[in-house]
């Protein structure tokens, strides 16, 4: 299902083309979310215009609402979406375990979700996590084999097996621990799924092990060595940019030895310079909350590296500021000329226009800097181009 | 700037054309609320593409944020919010007065804005309005020179004078009152218009005087008798629709005889049935907040007139319909297959993106109805073709 079309032969970056049940997926890519079946705001037929061909919708809030059953009568997530082309669906295990680990979870780099209303957990063990609904206050159980038959139900492309993400404050002893469970969980997970898997869903397995190295060789070797079709990094990487790189590193330099020809998801993580340092250590897709969500609060990406790639239109510099994002983006908010000025006022009025435009924005700029990432690849020019987006080069115009 | 083209002869409805300073409008016509310089949700060239060529935009709500500077500055309120059509601007007096009339405003069918923060009325004076603003608590003023300066600066194709909506509840001595001093108002309107108004801009005198007919009367005439361009008719219209149509039908009986050519604009009505029984009753255009609103909150239109027209897609009713809300329907929601079932689901998660789908649809329906209308003016055949839409007929269905 997957196949690597070109390599670059001074990095692990590459491109390959994956050939899933809804079509076929052109990578390095960014896979926007569509947490809870809609990608916030926007219609599927924009995501697609933008350029995308994946997207990722959530396994633990689509169990508690709508359900999977009713998913399921609808055709699947795709059609009860209104979405023609590949979804990934993640296994539920973040969403369970970030209710036990409380805000800490949220010290993850752009997978936490401050202030949701999550539930409470009120068991983990062995079979699974118990825990009480954020939506009705219900009693609910989600473990490997529930993880799956709902991602089952959901009918999605690619299924993750369920993990512990576990969080950066444990200790080494619980990392150890926590990650041997979620190995036996992936074994657990490759069975049902071998039984009752839907047929083309592929399944992804997923590489905890915290920061130590040890841990993350050990469970890159496990996840390699087993049945999975892919394999998706996880878990806290790190305290800081650095340290996520070289957690990454360890991981896909395991990897490469063992699995080279398997597809890499790396989970949670969509930030400009995130996403060059992952293709360059062979990342092969990528999901973050990120782009969308900054949208929705008025924080535009743009190509200037030393304010980390962003302006928050929300702040007072832009009150007068008559001109787009970026007079040349090609997105519809710079390309229709809404001026900064007026997605200024317009976020500060909570205007859904002003949410969705922003969004817009930002998700056209990373569909072009993936697209440009991915030709660079097969033009041997991968190490020239990085280092110009590196420096400020804006996406989609020839940089490099 | 207004030419009958086509006049029923079996009711008062008629078909025109406005010629505006930002171009034509061709009536009857519905009038999409962009309150705060945005249609909520949805992006100028969407509301383009249903069919609307005019849309409303609030003056006092621009009046406190962003400003009308700021809007100046801009180029108007057209460029800032990059509508390339006309806009017209209500005189802020609606909310203005809504403050100190409190919620019992809010009974005027579809003007009300119950829950929303309005901030408080400090003075009501012959010279205008003193109140504290719900942005940042100062203290404000408002009166007929200011709202003409305010919309001067935004710079509407059609601005409307500043006015009193009298609510339901007052004495008659309370509204006659009112309604006298609306006229006085009027004439510093137009006073201060003659002077500084901006080239292009047109000025709608507004009709009060509440369930009185005499005093409707009265304003009718006072109101012709000016040099306003147009005519819009505001204030309580009525404890229930029947009333509502009688005060329709003496102000338009009025004005048929005493300014028959002057384009005339029904404030704040916006049902099907309303605005079939508008356009019989000799009404050009209209505003109101329903089809927007209601889309907002999950309650689509459908051709149902035992159901008022409309069907709540956030009812439990919903949960396994699996069919769009019309599958007939052009709009972009039914066209792409959305169904009841996700639309009931994504409403009731609060998901942007059905928000959208909905309002989408409701304002589609609204588009095709009154495009309907008006065509059926101009071949003869209004009377039947009001009749078939009031029996349950779609619009954009060759009805009657």
């Amino acid at each position: 299902m997957f196949r690597v079309i070109s390599r670059d032969d001074r990095s692990l970056a590459r491109a390959g083309e994956l050939d899933l049940a809804h079509g076929r997926v052109r990578s390095p890519a960014f896979v926007p979310l569509a947490t809870k079946a809609a990608v916030k705001g926007l219609e599927p037929r924009e995501v697609e215009a933008l350029g995308y061909e994946l997207i990722l919708a959530n396994t633990f809030h689509l169990f508690l609402a709508p359900g999977s059953e009713l998913v399921e009568e609808a055709g699947g997530v795709n059609r009860f979406m209104r979405w023609e082309r590949p979804v990934i669906t993640d296994s539920g295990g973040f969403q369970v375990f970030s209710m036990g680990h409380g805000t800490v979870a949220d010290e993850i780099k752009g997978r936490g979700r401050p202030g949701e209303r999550t539930g409470s957990v009120l068991a983990i063990e062995e079979e699974g996590v118990r825990f009480r609904s954020y939506i009705d206050g219900r009693e609910r159980f989600m473990g490997p084999e529930t993880s799956m038959a709902v991602q089952a139900a959901l009918g999605s492309d690619i299924a993750l097996v369920f993990d512990e993400c576990t969080p950066l404050h444990v200790t080494r002893e619980y990392t150890a621990r926590s990650t041997e469970r979620t190995h036996r969980w992936l074994e657990r997970c490759l069975r049902w799924h071998d039984g009752h898997g839907p047929a083309g869903q592929v399944v992804y397995g997923i590489v905890q092990g915290g920061v130590e190295h040890d841990l993350r060789r050990e469970s890159a070797h496990t996840v390699a060595a087993s049945a999975c079709d892919g394999i998706a990094i996880g878990g806290s990487l790190g305290q800081d940019k650095a340290q996520m790189h070289e957690v990454v590193s360890w991981t896909t330099a395991e990897l490469d030895r063992h699995a080279p020809e398997r597809p890499r998801h790396l989970l949670g993580i969509g930030d400009v310079d995130d996403l060059i340092a992952g293709v360059e250590r062979g990342i092969d897709t990528f999901d973050c909350a990120m782009p969308t969500r900054l949208g929705r609060h008025g924080v535009a990406i743009v190509s200037d590296p030393s304010a980390r790639w962003r302006v928050d239109l929300a702040k007072a510099a832009h009150r007068h500021a008559h001109e787009p994002i970026d007079p040349d983006c090609p997105c519809p908010a710079c390309s229709e000329g809404f001026t900064r000025a007026y997605l200024h006022y317009a976020i500060r009025a909570h205007e859904l226009t002003a949410m969705r435009l922003v969004t817009l924005h930002n998700l056209s700029y990373i569909a072009r800097l993936m697209r440009d990432l991915r030709q660079a690849i097969t033009e041997d020019r991968f190490p020239e181009v990085a280092a110009a987006f590196r420096a400020g080069a804006t996406p989609g115009r020839s940089a490099g």
